[in-house]
């Protein structure tokens, strides 16, 4: 069985993050939360996000696996105003999601998981750690649009770097100052390339003022985290993770 | 003779019922103040707008007939902005309305009438009668969107409810019982089927805080009513009435 | 050498002004200040734009011209808060232009500037001079729409005039009184004809609460003034011309 009740923001913010990179996928259900992992279609992007219980109001849940329409999910929750409730069931005799916003109840059939990934999430050694706040991110990734369509992140003991480099001379670079980062370590220097659109896909899907932490390596993948499902009082009750694989087109 | 002074808002709100429906109509004037009836296209939808002369600052006219380009009328007041003043006046010589917001003066040409239906709006016995707040009714249709193209309306002593039904087990189900509706009059249960888009466009048309009455039958058009041009002191100037037919392609 | 650190407003006033007119530009900089003067492809429309050294917190330029891509000039400056500083550089090793907000830097190259017209802004004598808030004119030129793709500017002792003429009666005539303008000098009666589209493009391109200055005679080019980079203290610090090419093809 799953039975939840849950406030708007939370579960929006939580396919919020999903929606940018598959558009269906596998959601794992049981007492102690949801949880999504996926990989994009053409395998440069993975995804883990998680809602604990103490995101819900209320949380009944055996553990099951259960295909999830994204698009259609997002679609619905996105009619509830913010702090709106939103009760989400299973209704097993019609293999169908049920979602009750005030009067009104969306039924969503779930969908066949054969063929839905089960990603394993590698275990990376990623030595260098940057928190920042996701806004400070996004303008550098906004200025870079129309420069080139991959992107250089970078670190080192002093700061951590964002570049962008186009055609002739065109050129972005944000570099932020260890003074002007919530936090950096930087054993040693790193740097590795990605795409844009999907960089800013994942730093544009999470709130812009929250802290996101960017893990990096040397030509490997990048990993963003952030939290979900923040409560003034009780702190966090959720978190994606992102990762990026690196493009191996060096100029 | 016509000329005429009223405020921005009451003419936006008159026209803005309209404009859905069709591009030309045929506008009834007189001392009491004016109507249009039209037939959409498709001969699906009908309806009958009225601002009294309570809804202008001043109104003299003679009982007449002119035809209206809607979607230019549109426009023109759509530069007015909210509380400034609107004058309008037929210029017989040159077959035109003038239409007057401040400094600016728009001349548009009347159209030929020939061919414009002069629907009578028949008198239909609908036996259940709803009233609730246009805005309650929006959420369940937004939610229907990608759902299916058509969408049931029932209702019984209980409840008044919205049903769209797609493919699979997709369903969207929006039910408010008495105690969430302004009025519930339902001697018998009663079921349609209607256009969603249609539907959508007459319930969006009025200003979403605004209570809209619904009268429905079995397999019968609805009717639609909302009141026009509120004064907060002196009340409603004017209605609006739309007819919808049912679809008879039932599953 | 050219530096210069300027608060976004300023800036992104200059290039909102040119953005309409041209993809690419010469900007003449030095001591006193920045300015670019560019003639539209189809050489129907003229701009002189200017900052002087007041609208800067800081310039220090030697006489020069530079190449400019305008388009990605206005798309780095976007990224800008208002109130936000932005720090422009040449580096001449890269042949560049160097724009710096916030942590964020982004290097533009400079264009090849053969082949960029170099226009001498003729010496009109335009007997009529009229002053007036932008937005009173924006909102004749947005009931024009629709209506025709030329208007025609009139001014005599009495009033300034603007009349759009669309097929059958369709017209749109925005009259305004001498005592409803900032200034009316009509020695004798005027009248020109122009393209609505290049018109509205110079209008809308400053900012609305600001009173233009637009001077006009009989079938001449009309100009179009208006101030830049107003400091509530010190007044003005910069100025932009427009000039457009009146329209032979009269009814």
């Amino acid at each position: 069985m799953f039975k939840a009740q849950i406030v708007s923001d939370n579960i929006k913010e939580f396919i919020g993050t999903i929606a940018p990179i598959v558009d269906e996928a596998k959601m794992k259900i049981g007492p102690t939360g949801i949880t999504i992992k996926a990989v994009d279609p053409s395998h440069v992007a993975m995804i883990e996000t998680t809602l604990t219980s103490g995101a819900f109001n209320n949380l009944e849940a055996e553990e099951a696996e259960l295909g999830v329409d994204v698009t259609k999910f997002k679609s619905v929750i996105g009619v509830a105003k913010p702090g709106e409730l939103v009760d989400i069931e299973r209704n097993t005799e019609m293999n169908s999601l049920i979602v009750s916003i005030g009067n009104l109840v969306r039924a969503m059939p779930l969908l066949d998981m054969t063929g839905m990934a089960d990603p394993k999430v590698p275990n990376l050694d990623l030595p260098t750690v940057v928190k920042v706040k996701a806004e400070e991110v996004s303008q550098g990734l906004k200025a870079s649009k129309m420069v080139s369509d991959h992107i250089e992140l970078s670190a080192n003991e002093e700061s951590f770097r964002l570049v962008c480099k186009g055609e002739n001379q065109n050129r972005v670079d944000l570099t932020m100052n260890r003074s002007q980062l919530d936090e950096l370590k930087a054993p040693n220097d790193t740097s590795s390339l990605f795409s844009l659109d999907y960089f800013s896909l994942m730093v544009n899907s999470v709130k812009q003022d929250r802290i996101i932490t960017i893990s990096l390596g040397n030509d490997l993948p990048v990993k963003i985290e952030a939290e979900l499902a923040m409560n003034g009082n009780t702190g966090a009750h959720g978190s994606v993770r992102f990762l990026l694989a690196p493009r191996i087109d060096r100029d």
